[in-house]
């Protein structure tokens, strides 16, 4: 009995840590698409930042999946296709309106809160595999996601505002 | 250029509720799922009571249509199809393991911190929008839904701890 619940919460940790790779994989490449359709300057320099953010992150599962003696491997994350798809989508359709950047940090925010949600389990059951290192590597990962939310927040504030009071 | 912007959020908001509409009805035919699949009884009870509550979500979104003058309507959320696509997949691999529960856990945390990014999103543009009625509304599920990520994680911590302590 201890062996297999070992076992499955390792195999679950593992899975996991596949998906949210493959989805800062994903986010790597879509960053640079939302800082080039981004329209207020404050919108494109805080992708700019994610994205520099988000290959320390990259870097970081990939000590994780040391500390596990695994390879580095991702494994297709259907939330982030869906979620990315959505971005894609109202980069499209709102190309050229003033609503872009609103529609653009809507996007965002929803790839912020699902890996906030991932990190924050990650961390929990790093926590109780006693793998103390990767509980480390979470931690920060999950402190940047949180405060790249709240930065996402107060620029959705300010540049719905602005762009309402420009108009 | 005052109503193309006007246009332009107004329809965002009106498509960002379509989204959330259909991902709240189908959050509501997953939950009897995960409740009747989850081990432990306070997991099972936080489902079933997430149930009621998602219904008067689902009925409050119905008054936020009303709001603008639309009738309910929901159009495909490809991201909650994603994250309740990978809590099935979990169910089904991890039938009868002690981790079925941790995994639920997760899956259910991705689903909670989707809408909060949507409610947070939705309630800043009703703002923006003048639509007080409406951002009464948002504002009261979007507590609702940070709530349950709240008590989740605390199920989330002692489920994980006592499985492996049983164990």
């Amino acid at each position: 009995m201890a062996k297999k619940e070992a076992k499955k919460l390792d195999e679950l940790f593992h899975n996991t840590l596949k998906d949210i790779y493959f989805a800062e994989k994903k986010i790597l490449a879509t960053l640079p698409k939302m800082e080039k359709a981004a329209q207020a300057p404050q919108l494109k320099r805080a992708f700019a930042k994610h994205k520099t953010e988000t290959e320390g992150h990259v870097t970081r599962l990939e000590k994780v999946f040391a500390a596990i003696d695994k390879r580095p491997q991702g494994k297709t994350c259907d939330a982030i296709v869906g979620i990315t798809d959505e971005g894609a989508e109202i980069m499209k359709e709102y190309k050229g309106s003033p609503a872009l950047d609103a529609g653009l940090l809507a996007a965002a925010q929803a790839v912020e809160h699902y890996e906030i949600s991932r990190y924050g389990t990650l961390r929990t059951w790093a926590e109780e595999l006693g793998l103390n290192d990767a509980v480390s590597l979470l931690q920060e990962t999950l402190d940047e996601e949180k405060a790249t939310d709240e930065v996402l927040t107060k620029i959705a504030e300010s540049v719905v505002n602005r762009e309402a009071e420009a108009a």
